[in-house]
């Protein structure tokens, strides 16, 4: 089983993407959405909050996880790699697979400029900026916090007026690129808005097949990953939230519909499975 | 000293009228912003943040603390009151001023509908509904979650033409009423729009200002809670965010400059008074 992690549902789109490249095999799908967004959180409790779900995949039986959000691939990928990866597990992420496709992009059409959006602590980082130098040191990255985007889409909202005016409001304030990532696993449903808002000669980009396309790649590298077992094709859904809240905006994002959430909740500092918790009407008493 | 607790900012454009109606006093606020937002989550998560919250502004020094948050308001008011009220000690919220509010509005008015805005917690609740019904039992009450009006407040873009259309959105989704509450600190900002696209009739209703007279006369009531000190009317701030990224919106939510903000963050359980995080650039190791 591949376990897809992301810090809210966003990563849904990048599991669409998953699936669809690799039909045989099974998912797991973690998204920690009572506790998104990370957009905002500190660096610290972003690594904890990261490991908990992380240890809930492997405690599934997920060898391989990929994470989905490129918050937790800024900022936590490689503590995380290096205090769960090994010879039998893997954690790959997918700021590098976008940072390389922007480079591939740009080298065929001879820019030389990467407008990036992603949420505030992915601008903070300013990882997709260290990686992208890594593989073209020339390239200029403009790094714009895109924070209206993800509620945007939340409320099913990427094909209003209102979607338009959001990404015309942050299209303008990037300086003259040549090509423009959408460094958030939401942003793709408002990739038919981008493409017809950015300026001529711009391309648009987004990353999710890329990331799918990468990870066929490793997994033909490392046979040991790559092996779908019996009755493949299966998919199972965590999440720390109510399951109740993210029914129809989950299925949007995946483009398809979806099996019922499993509950997942912190409890001493582990994710662990929960009953679905009460919802009580007016105040709480303990 | 009084204390002023909120989930994130929007809290500020309560202690603004606050501190305009009892300029004598001292204030400290407490911004949860390194959490928020609050409205998605869970109710117990909720009830553990805002006892932590609260006992940080009781040490402090704080004998009275406002939630100048609907969300906490609707959920855990009751439960922090039995908690830590008593005495030596009070606890008051914005909700229950809220529906005072709006009940004598309608009453003045002769109108019987009520709708009110609100985060997806305040809505699931149900609070503002159960309060009004012990008023006015006769009352109808539509309770609409908006949880796309805090980010454009966040995003300064409150004079926006996306503003418009995201109120606009929200308002063809109530039915007809005679009274618009916005039941959510940050909305105060929006309050121009609303007022100039709500149907003719529709009275909006900011609590804030109502909040101020029903404490002050709290005060009258309680005498020994409304002794200002010697050199009264300070102001501190307490954040858990990063305070590098709140100045400029906080000083907006709260219409004039503010203090720096000193960052408190959570450890073992308790907020506690801490230096700046780093804001380390790429991954963090530890």
């Amino acid at each position: 089983m591949i376990g897809v992690y992301d810090s809210g549902y966003g990563g849904l789109t990048v599991l669409a993407a998953l699936r669809a490249a690799l039909p045989e095999h099974s998912f797991v799908f973690l998204g920690d959405n009572g506790r998104a967004p990370y957009g905002d959180r500190d660096s610290g409790t972003i690594l904890d909050f990261s490991e908990q779900c992380i240890e809930r995949l492997f405690d599934e039986g997920c060898r391989l996880v990929v994470v989905a959000c490129h918050t937790v691939s800024c900022i936590a990928l490689r503590h995380l790699q290096s205090r769960y990866g090994g010879s039998e597990r893997r954690i790959l992420g997918v700021t590098i697979p976008a940072a390389e496709m922007a480079v591939a992009q740009l080298a065929a059409s001879g820019g030389e400029a990467v407008g990036w959006l992603g949420t505030t602590r992915t601008v903070l980082s300013r990882t997709p900026q260290i990686e992208i130098a890594k593989l073209q040191p020339r390239l200029k990255v403009h790094l714009l916090a895109a924070p209206l985007l993800v509620p945007i889409v939340e409320e099913g909202l990427e094909d209003s007026s209102l979607a338009e005016l959001a990404v015309d409001h942050y299209l303008r304030q990037l300086p003259t690129v040549d090509t423009l990532v959408l460094g958030c696993t939401h942003y793709p449903l408002l990739l038919p808005i981008f493409r017809r808002l950015a300026p001529p000669g711009v391309t648009v980009l987004d990353p999710a097949r890329f990331v799918a396309e990468r990870l066929i790649d490793w997994l033909r590298r490392h046979p040991g990953f790559s092996t779908p077992r019996e009755g493949g094709g299966g998919l199972r859904l965590l999440g720390s939230g109510d399951p109740r809240l993210v029914g129809p905006r989950a299925a949007r994002l995946y483009g398809a519909p979806l099996p019922p959430v499993e509950h997942v909740a912190e409890t001493g500092g582990r994710l662990a499975h929960r009953l679905l918790p009460e919802q009580p009407l007016g105040q709480v008493l303990r």
